[in-house]
């Protein structure tokens, strides 16, 4: 008997379901597995052995289908980092104990970058301690596209198609009246800017209101942004200002903490910033006087399942199916992986990539994507981002309110929801 | 030759344009009006006469169609107040000149409480100076849903949806972790609560996570929160707390303006006025501790083109259509309206009222609407709600983005966007 365990880690994405659906999918498809199981909370639930079969629900299309459309870890997710097992090896002894004792032949991690490392140092522990009959394998999700290995990460197209329409639409708020308005959109992304950029892909669609993008691949500087906003509001009657949470000045002083003395750390170790949108409403209101609001997208931008990318769902999907091919031929340590045909019609060929190439990495936006002013974006980037957020995957609603699915209701009861 | 002009006003909705289809559409099937003029940026555009040829566009379907699904006061919009007559009616005699010069027999105002003032004293003015050819009218709009004479607003149910729908997404945010996690949703409405409580319409549809619901029609009490919070988290893993951007303690002071003495400083030393939700997610992350994160749905809610209530655009449009028959048989100083049909089934049937019980005047939210505890909502509220936000109308996407109709390109260009 041989089982495959899946687990879902790291923050919401609005695909991260499509890649569990592709998983279950091909995992029920193949005769090489028996029963598929899914942890509940990451590792965490491996650690605490509790597990879900998810068996049944592969055979049915439509669950898979409306699976795929649910927005943030169907599974639940865990922020938790395995100890290096140089220090404490005993949560890898017992994490092998458990696979052994439910007969778990394949482990699918899906996650970005941190949970990379959990594959990584799991397979690495595995090869190294002579366990051979057990395959980790690892299946990316993050909304901040900063996965090396592939050429986009799923869930990111999503965020992206949310972030345009948000933006477009804030066109419409913008020329609504005849005075000068700034309206400043701050995105996630810690580290990189992929997120703000995806502002640039509603840019003149709507009545020609100019942006303003800031990404934090370049020292921000207030001065500068007075200076670009005075500059094109002489000639417009409204602009758009995008920026990233993790804009900083040279120093590297996050805008944010201009606001606030606090700051905090998660579970990694990474400062928690946000709130430079609110800080930079503030300075122009001083420094220029025009209306001005700032709007921060949050947490809406990485679980809205409501205004999904068709493009991001399939190949979310795909990725997750490609996980289990990868894991029954062995491909321990490896993460599903996609790649972009050239061409000018955009297609994507799906394969593998060593963890040790994505693990602990950020891929940041290359600096040539970046205009010479440090404002906008290059037709690269736009080239690079609009194949993504093509189409648009509907949820199912019920009583005109999203229904998602509720895996662990069906743990529970037999029903999905 | 007669010719009817038709003006936005006030803040945008959704729903605005479906409004002014409406009214184009009636218009241009009616043997009484010759050509149907639009104002730029309302009754600031009449003063300045500053009119959009919109005659062609009512022959054309499918733009209607595109326009139905336009937010944001497509012909612009003002904030404008005329002067009270008694003080200066130069500006009512130039109104007047203005409308004789261009032979408007019929004016439709589209607006909220203001502009049905703008309404009322422009019509009182005429019967008063025995103007007879000219009728002026009012078309309802506001996402407030505050407005007298009316049982529910024209793009109300939009931004219901639209909130209905966050909160749903937001609750799979909260099940995705196995911590404590209060998520605090803050919602517009200076002085009436009606958008807030629209987040009881994804109670308990996706996983169960309870909610807690304040509106301003109740003084709130940052102490009672943390109880209700405290209570809440006894049974349950996470809790989403929706409140009113207008909450105020019993003394009418704005929990808003709490934060003022909060640490939020900037770069200038200079307070930050931070939203309701902000000031309660520090009172949380003090007082109880856990992960706590407030959203605030600011421009968004109002503007959501890619998310509209079908049965509101539907009505939208139709209460133009009513508005420009009132107007066609001469019911100066009246509104285009709606009632809602006794019985099982939702129905309405549109109708007009006296725009003296609509201007100037703000419709709460019934007390007995709001549970005992004041941290929520009864069975009538949802009862009344529901029906709003059915139906899924999709707007017109090009390249992934929301592709709007762009009325001011086509006044220049001939061209819709």
């Amino acid at each position: 008997m041989k089982n495959l365990l899946v687990a879902q880690s790291g923050g919401p994405t609005a695909a991260i379901n499509a890649t569990l659906a592709g998983i279950i999918e091909a995992a029920v498809w193949s005769d090489k597995v028996d029963r598929i199981f899914g942890a509940d909370y990451g590792i965490q639930g491996v650690l605490e052995e509790k597990f879900i079969d998810l068996t049944k629900i592969g055979s049915n299309e439509k669950i898979l289908d409306q699976l795929s459309t649910t927005p943030s870890a169907a599974l639940g997710s865990c922020r938790y980092k395995l100890k290096d097992p140089k220090d404490d090896p005993s949560e890898f002894q017992k994490i092998i104990d458990i696979f052994h004792r439910f007969s778990i032949a394949y482990f699918v991690y899906i996650g970005g970058n941190d949970s990379m490392d959990t594959v990584w140092k799991l397979s690495a522990y595995m090869k190294a301690h002579g366990v051979n009959d057990i395959t980790v394998v690892g299946a990316p999700k993050t909304i901040d596209n900063d996965l090396y290995g592939i050429d986009h990460c799923p869930g990111f197209g999503s965020a992206a198609k949310y972030i345009a329409t948000s933006c477009a639409e804030l066109e419409r708020e913008i020329q609504v009246y005849d005075t000068p308005y700034v309206i400043i959109v701050e995105m996630m992304g810690r580290n990189a800017g992929w997120l703000t950029a995806a502002a640039a892909l509603a840019e003149g669609r709507n009545g020609g209101v100019p942006y303003l993008i800031y990404l934090e691949e370049r020292p921000f500087s207030i001065d500068r942004m007075i200076g670009d906003i005075r500059e094109k509001l002489e000639t417009n009657q409204g602009i758009i200002v995008a920026v990233s949470e993790g804009i900083h000045d040279e120093n590297g002083t996050f805008i944010s903490e201009f606001g606030t003395q606090h700051q905090y750390l998660d579970a990694f170790g990474h400062s928690i910033t946000s709130g430079a949108g609110k800080v930079l409403e503030e300075a122009v209101k001083e420094r220029i006087g025009c209306k001005v609001r700032s709007i921060e997208l949050n947490l809406l931008q990485r679980c809205a399942g409501h205004l999904l990318s068709a493009t991001d769902i399939e190949e979310s999907r795909k990725l997750g199916s490609n996980a289990v091919k990868i894991a029954l031929r062995g491909g321990a340590g490896r993460m599903s992986s996609l790649k972009r045909e050239p061409g000018e019609e955009y297609s994507v060929i799906y394969t593998e990539t060593p963890i040790t190439e994505v693990a602990n990495r950020e891929k940041k936006v290359p600096q040539k994507w970046i205009n010479d002013a440090g404002n906008g974006v290059t037709k690269e980037m736009i080239d690079y981002l609009l194949p993504l957020i093509q189409g648009e995957e509907r949820c199912r609603y019920e009583d005109g309110v999203p229904k998602y699915v509720i895996l662990k209701n069906y743990a529970k009861t037999g029903k999905m929801s």
